[in-house]
């Protein structure tokens, strides 16, 4: 059987770099090197995980079990194409690359794909992230299960195909549903009306759905096809000067979904 | 000074009325009566409380402090004008229905809007949810903050006008949202993909807002103008037979609202 993971290597010190590589120290892992093109980022994680930055990818260390590629998108090809040790096992976090981009690097990648979003500052409970795994040998596969098992009780083995739609329904249950609350607090901070107001509504709504099917518990006028409060709502963002058009928009695909002859 | 509600009576048995009947009874109040057109509602929610229960507004008991309208907005009218005390306080429950539509029930009127998302069978914390009052007069007024404030420590007093703004900001907020859940739970489950997988995401997505002002926190990649990320997800959106207008048209508003120089 092959050894598990001891040592990794994070390349990369964003968001998602910073909260896994903490993540996987907090599980017993030893980070030995974070990389990042910027000494500030790299030596920013580096000193909080206690290990040392580099910022050239030919200074990456040799001994490590598992390098991760936790960059933007599009930066990946190019730290593939001069990843230094083709015999290792390098995995990227991408929800929305395919694992191929890797197969420059070496025969032996993969893909670690935890499904949150991230911020550098703000901590988080990975025992609850579903983290999505895939590797072109069988052999890495076990690995990174096991890995990936350390750190949760949600393991998926998901392929590249099926990653990038889990990332595209994650932009409408995340980035989609943040914008949604932007719009609210900047309504409301146009009339001096206090977010906090619509907090308690906005946590509501998401534990809703932590039981419930979304489209089942469905409310508010679009669904009931209240036209005259819709209208009322379209005069007031007239005068509020926009949104009228994202508020038709929506509303209109909500009774759209809720037809009954939906195909 | 006036005396504070004790007795009660509910004129609707939907979501508000059923969840807010059940709530105040909780706080010590008597529910003694309540009203719907339909005898089936009416006796459900009457038999919860414990009272009696009505389908004609001409039956409601004289001898109520307050009469609660959790009806329809369309329906609101009709009520105010068939209520048969017009000495009675007499409030509803809309938050985008003016308080002047109760003028015809008498001079004693006002609104008690609770700003939440209620469902007949969900159990919801009355007391993070804040509601909003308006009183024709001052003595009302007092009568309300009161009562309000034995269910809760947010009580906000709110002007027709403010409450409409707030509506509309919470169509976004709680409807709006829940739709783009519902639009992440049929990408996936068209797939044979568990939206289990997407939970984790959309509860930290709702916490994040708890103390971050949602437009400083957006992610994604609209925000940060990546088009190769967004043209892939628009071509498995195409190949899935539909959103991508409702991707494009968010995408547009993310990039437009992100832009310094908004006006």
């Amino acid at each position: 059987m092959e050894k598990g993971i001891e040592k990794v290597v994070m390349i990369g010190a964003g968001n998602v770099g910073t909260r896994l590589a903490l993540a996987l120290k907090n599980c017993g892992l030893e980070i030995i090197q974070v990389y990042s093109r910027s000494l500030d980022s790299a030596g920013m994680l580096a000193r909080k995980l206690d290990c040392d930055p580099a910022t050239d990818l030919k200074d990456l260390k040799a001994h490590a079990d598992l390098y991760i590629v936790a960059i933007s998108d599009d930066a990946i090809p190019e730290v593939a194409e001069r990843f230094p040790y083709p015999e290792k096992l390098l995995v990227h976090t991408s929800g929305s690359t395919s694992m191929d981009v890797l197969e420059d690097a070496g025969a032996r990648h993969g893909v670690f794909y935890p499904l949150q979003t991230f911020s550098k500052e703000v901590e988080v409970d990975f025992s609850q992230i579903p983290v999505c795994i895939e590797a072109a040998h069988e052999e890495d596969m076990a690995i990174l299960k096991q890995l990936a098992s350390r750190l949760t009780s949600r393991v998926y083995l998901v392929s590249s195909e099926e990653r990038l739609l889990l990332h595209v329904a994650a932009v409408f249950a995340c980035n989609f549903t943040n914008h949604m609350y932007a719009i609210a607090e900047d309504i409301l901070t146009r009339y001096n009306l206090d977010f906090e107001m619509l907090r308690p509504l906005i946590r509501e709504t998401a534990r809703k759905a932590m039981h419930e099917s979304p489209a089942g518990v469905q409310t508010g006028p679009a669904v009931r096809k209240n036209e005259k409060v819709m209208k009322k709502h379209l005069e007031i963002l007239s005068a509020l000067g926009g949104y009228q058009k994202i508020y038709n928009f929506i509303s209109e695909s909500i009774i759209d979904k809720s037809k009954p002859e939906k195909s």
